[in-house]
């Protein structure tokens, strides 16, 4: 068999193998994958260099299903690379399986995970990213795309910035097949319209016929000399090669019928020898030591300033650390990493989607990536994270400019929200530091956490109020002042309005005990249940899904039973002076221990 | 003083202005108003057609400040539209006044709020498609955009539904300053690179000094004459007007010094007679009548079909109505009302930040925009979700496939925190409803409700357990069975293992309350603190910030102490069938029952 042959008759093994896997499952999506079929079966067959008995070496190059409802196409792959077996290949879609309705890194050879579109080719950004600055291997990244998914703006923001870092080692592969979820998409096959939108961006674009093998080993080639990132952009069929089904509408996400595997030509097996990746050696940056930012107790610092002097202290003493921006580096003192260390500092300009997915493919080429832009703009970016969590990525996140504390600038640019929506992630972690010491080694743990970890900073200077040597356990917490009539738990900028509530308090005879809990999640539960005391709480932030409701559920858990209050911010806040906002909120010192002395008259029965 | 000459000094005059009242204030961002105060002086005195005495009136142009921290500039054309006095426009960024750190409906000319950039122009599409699909004016639509926010996809987003609607009526004015907030943008003042990019979206596109009024005012012609939108890229220079900050890189959202009022040659008191508007009636849809949907009690119907039925029903009484879809109207099934009401159907394919932004733009026309696509999808929309809420807009959301219980696709298509997400929203309101009759209850129920409403529904068929006729109040709940040992609190598709379980317990002479929690937000904490039960909640949601927090919270605001167990989905889910998942969360009726058994040993001190 020639090469030719072999592609075409791999391409038909990998359609009948859609075919039945998502026949047997009884779901999945097998005409958008037989569209992609031709163009798989050339890069696995005749260009992608992949070691899969060894998926973490950075050497090799990196292929990523943007369009990752095609994921029968993904595991057809696997089992002609022969690394899955035809036993395995049977258990799609079922429970327990590795091969998930849509892929994700259950599987070693799958990096990140997809579905949710227009997601793999801003991850596919960042890994380019990596290779070309960073780990700095010729490796190439393929990222096989939906013509949908270019419909959501992160894939332009991946373009854009795929031609600002100039990565040649980026292809983007766009199966053209027409047809969306319930119709055609808004260009049809309009290859053009697809092309043209690249070359405005400073790509190279290529149209070829994506079921001509010939013409995708050639468009691959283009690529490859390319000095640009290439997007190749198929016209392809939905449902090739099985006349039935063929370019009609309404068959997205439904299994064929099984007589398509006789149309097809029958089962195959063939097992492709796949490429072995260039050799190389990753960079490794030098660790050229630094101390840690150390603050005066009493001092005052803010913690994003604080933020900022940790990370680049860490950058000193950790090579695989890097950071990336969102433009406001001068607002979240990600600067002073950049002035560090700039070959590990990333502007990702403002484009938050982009700024997560980036850092995801970082973290696959193994690199440490802390993220930073203001805590009301991660959410633009919450779709990416709550995939990083699909994806078993290890990304580190830090929101500066929470609650109404930040003052002046008003509402649309308060982090109100931000505790709840990290909160609500598998397996994150939740830091919501209140002074600098703190801080610094906050952001020095997250460099070892698995996972999300999201770091809450804040914009005004806060006091000193811990030594330079506290430890601060992550789901640990701190008791900052004894008492014994009422508990006011707080954390960050409302840490000090507490701490100023309780002196109050305690010139009226009140003894306020004042915890810390610096660890939003995990929180510390034993402490909270061990208080023992009424509880106020007090958050800048939303009642709901923050420090309040994180309180109430560790005490539900604990089985304790104690009445809570919780302060939050309950209206829309406006602009102001940041003492007048908190005030405004009933947030501030003065709310906090009006509400402690209503909770211990309510504990006396008064 | 000719037509050129008033254009002059306005711009000096709004550039006077943005210094006076960002020094004065202390903060703001006078140096990018002054680049883009020609732009919105020629705008204002020679294009705007816009009654500033009724800003509802539907023929009014809209302006929409995308880069809404040229707040002053904004703030200095009201002024000069004699609609904002002396005195108010010195309260800039005080406590309580309308003139907010960045543009805030509390204005009655701003019809929505800006400062999360790459927004305005997304909304600005959702005027326009208003304008020219719906309520069928001659208005045009100017977004006065930044040229960093073209970093954000969602502009690209904006320009590809705008060439795809032929929205003529839209004119995006590119400021292109050349600096972003900590430096040069990507592109800097190659104006090229982005009417390319416009170009390639199928815009017009056009290259001006922005700081000459004579281009400017023709490129304003050409815009109203354009049959496409058309975008203005002008350059301009960042601080224009003040020498000692020209152009120069670190004066991003700081005030200057009062010397520039003197350089720019005083403060003056123009005040420009705005163009009115042309006369027109905006376009009614005839109420064409339908009946509600009504589903018999034991049959089964999934809430998704319910919610695309009830919404076809509800169009045809409600001609306000519109719907807007993430290519998945066949999922969600707001594919129904686009059988009943084409005209009123807007397919946004798969760009969720558009999908929310035209809705937002909808809502200031006066339409009732729903819209739907996947619960998980939604979470790419948030900070577009988060902004309406300062927009005070009213919107209607609908998440379907929510939890574990779609079943194979498997993890990336589960909205498991959404609930999270749309609970910590000022004002919102967050339903979820279990059977047909309750789902066309609430989508009716929606229509009348004012902020961010949101609506979860579930992917599989579930019975109908509730008459045609029964009343569903939002904040309310239905207790679906008696019971005094433990009780049961779901909602949702929980809301049927629930009552399995119960059935299971009764078997075993423990008789459980099953509460149904439809209201999720407002709760109905009366019913909930009045229990006085050991109580149980199961939610097809992660943890932190559903239904059992909410449930949490409620009783802790009601001062009520009583055993909560929460069952939730606490780990990162996979395929399998939809059984197989509620069983492995751990969220189905064998896990209910067990942990209602041992609630009712703890209570009873077993």
């Amino acid at each position: 068999m020639d090469e030719r042959e072999l592609w075409q008759e791999l391409g038909q093994q990998l359609r009948v193998d859609a075919v039945r896997a998502s026949a047997k499952a009884g779901s999945g999506h097998p005409t958008s994958s037989m569209s992609a079929a031709d163009l798989a079966a050339v890069l696995l067959a005749g260009h992608l260099r992949y070691d899969f008995d060894a998926p973490d070496d950075p050497r090799n190059d990196r292929l990523v299903f943007s369009k990752g409802h095609a994921s029968p196409l993904v595991y057809g792959l696997f089992r002609a690379a022969g690394v899955l077996s035809e036993e395995e290949f049977g258990t799609y879609r079922q429970l327990g399986s590795r091969l998930q309705g849509h892929p994700t890194p259950v599987l070693p050879w799958v990096d990140v995970a997809t579905g949710s579109l227009g997601q793999g080719l801003p991850i596919g950004v960042g890994m380019a990213i990596a290779g070309k600055v960073l780990t700095r291997l010729p490796f190439r990244v393929w990222v096989i795309c939906g013509d949908s998914e270019l419909a959501e703006g992160s894939m332009w923001e991946a373009a854009e910035h795929a031609s600002f870092y100039e990565l040649s080692s980026l292809t983007a592969i766009v199966d053209v097949n027409r047809l969306g979820q319930r119709g055609e998409t808004m260009h049809g096959w309009d290859l053009a319209s697809y092309t043209r939108r690249f070359e405005a961006f400073g790509w190279n674009a290529i149209e070829i016929d994506g079921h001509d093998v010939g013409e995708i080993d050639a468009a691959y080639r283009a690529a490859e000399a390319s000095e640009k990132p290439t997007a190749i952009v198929a016209r392809t069929v939905k449902g090739k090669g099985y006349s039935a089904v063929e370019n009609e509408n309404g068959w997205h996400g439904k299994p064929v019928d099984v007589a398509a595997v006789e149309e097809l030509g029958g089962s195959r097996n063939l097992t492709v020898e796949v490429a072995k990746p260039e050799a190389g050696e990753p960079h490794v940056f030098e660790a050229v030591g630094s101390d840690p930012p150390r603050y005066e107790l009493g001092s005052k610092v803010s913690t994003r300033k604080a933020y900022g002097e940790a990370l680049a202290a860490l950058g000193g003493v950790d090579p695989k650390v890097v950071v990336l921006d969102g433009e406001v580096s001068n607002s979240t003192f990600a600067e002073l990493f950049k002035d560090a260390h700039p070959e590990r500092f990333l502007e990702m300009y403002i484009a938050e989607q982009q700024l997560v997915a980036a850092a995801v493919g970082l973290h696959v080429l193994g690199w440490k990536p802390y993220c930073s832009t203001f805590a009301a703009f991660l959410s633009r970016a919450y779709d990416f994270v709550r995939m990083a969590v699909v994806s078993r990525a290890t990304v580190r996140l830090c929101g500066s400019h929470a609650g109404v504390s930040i003052g002046e600038d008003g509402p649309s640019q308060m982090g109100l929200e931000d505790l709840a929506m990290f909160r609500a992630l598998n397996g994150s972690t939740v830091l919501y530091p209140c002074d600098g010491n703190q801080t610094a080694a906050l952001v020095r743990a997250m460099a070892d956490l698995e996972g999300i970890s999201y770091l809450r900073t804040t914009r005004g200077d806060t006091e000193v109020v811990y030594d330079a040597d506290e430890e601060f356990p992550v789901g640990g917490s701190k008791t900052l002042r004894e008492g014994h009539d009422v508990a006011l738990v707080a954390a960050g900028i409302t840490l000090h309005e507490a701490l100023a509530a309780a002196e109050t308090l305690a010139d009226e005879g009140v003894e306020a005990r004042v915890v810390d809990c610096y660890s939003v999640k995990p929180i510390d539960g034993a402490t909270l249940a061990d208080l023992r005391l009424p509880i106020v709480t007090v958050e800048d932030h939303r009642p709901e899904g923050g420090l309040g409701e994180a309180v109430l559920a560790a005490l539900a858990e604990h089985g304790v039973s104690t009445p809570v209050t919780r302060l939050a911010v309950r209206e829309l806040p406006g602009s102001g002076k940041p003492a007048e906002l908190l005030a405004a909120a009933r947030i501030d010192a003065a709310h906090i221990a009006e509400a402690a002395r209503a909770a211990v008259r309510v504990a006396a029965g008064v």
